[in-house]
């Protein structure tokens, strides 16, 4: 079955998981995060076929968040590298880890710990606010329209409630 | 195709995805978030088929996400409303908003601006430290075996490199 692409929505969620929303992804950048470069590697630890890690792979490939290192010539092997985006993406799967450590938690508790080199300190990743620093709630942050705001597929009934005219879906 | 369970995987990313990482859940938990209450809205706003997302609503209600709450009673009729762990998620997703908005920005420039109410500023999620409250980057953490750490399903190759031995897996 082809699933719904998400690449037309005005939405930087949707936008994100047209890249790395797909099952398996976000557990090879991980994967590559922790140092798990090799293909072989990436396949037995994750149990993944190799087709579907190929797969996958190329799309993160294209998509700018992984990148294909040689390190070997005669044969040519290569190894699989987070780029810039792909390592800021770990620091949001590492909130994503921190709500799986709390509200899932893994038979015998938090399967990692996270140590930040600056202060030392063992610690539990927090979504902050860029401006004062202190962490953010959903309660306590207000969604506006932004500059790319926009009514069709995936925002419709939301941009409509938000002021947005039809004729203001853009091509 | 049956998609492979990561229930099983001592990895909180693992377990989160499990939860939240199935194609289209995390928009829905968006949409929630946002003021769509109600199946309809939802449904139209995504453009998602009445079948999935009756399947999807009830993963959520499932795992604690999402709660029912009645808004009439004859005929009986429900809204969809974020538990405090889905009201946690959305601060995750905010992080991965910021994400899209810099590396996969939609035309016409970010959907969205976010005020934080504490400060008043318009502001960018970040990932920080709870206990110094800096940035956390890929490179300014070091991972380490948690107390759940086990060799098995989806850390394979990883416990082993940590130095847990197989007899550790947990059942």
């Amino acid at each position: 079955m082809q699933r719904t692409s998400f690449a037309e929505m005005h939405c930087s969620i949707g936008q994100s998981l047209e890249r790395v929303g797909e099952w398996w992804t976000p557990l090879i950048v991980r994967d590559i995060h922790l140092g798990l470069h090799r293909f072989d590697d990436i396949a037995e630890n994750l149990g993944i076929s190799r087709n579907l890690l190929t797969r996958r792979l190329d799309g993160l490939i294209r998509d700018g968040i992984v990148e294909r290192q040689a390190y070997q010539e005669r044969p040519p092997r290569h190894e699989y590298h987070l780029t810039e985006a792909g390592r800021e993406l770990v620091v949001v799967l590492m909130a994503l880890m921190a709500w799986g450590d709390k509200w899932a938690t893994p038979v015998g508790g938090p399967p990692v710990s996270l140590v930040h080199h600056d202060c030392g300190a063992g610690f539990t990743p927090q979504v902050c606010c860029s401006e004062c620093g202190q962490p953010v709630t959903a309660a306590n942050v207000t969604v506006l329209p932004g500059p790319g705001a926009a009514y069709g597929p995936g925002t419709k009934v939301l941009a409509r409630r938000g002021g947005i005219a039809p004729e203001q879906v853009r091509q």
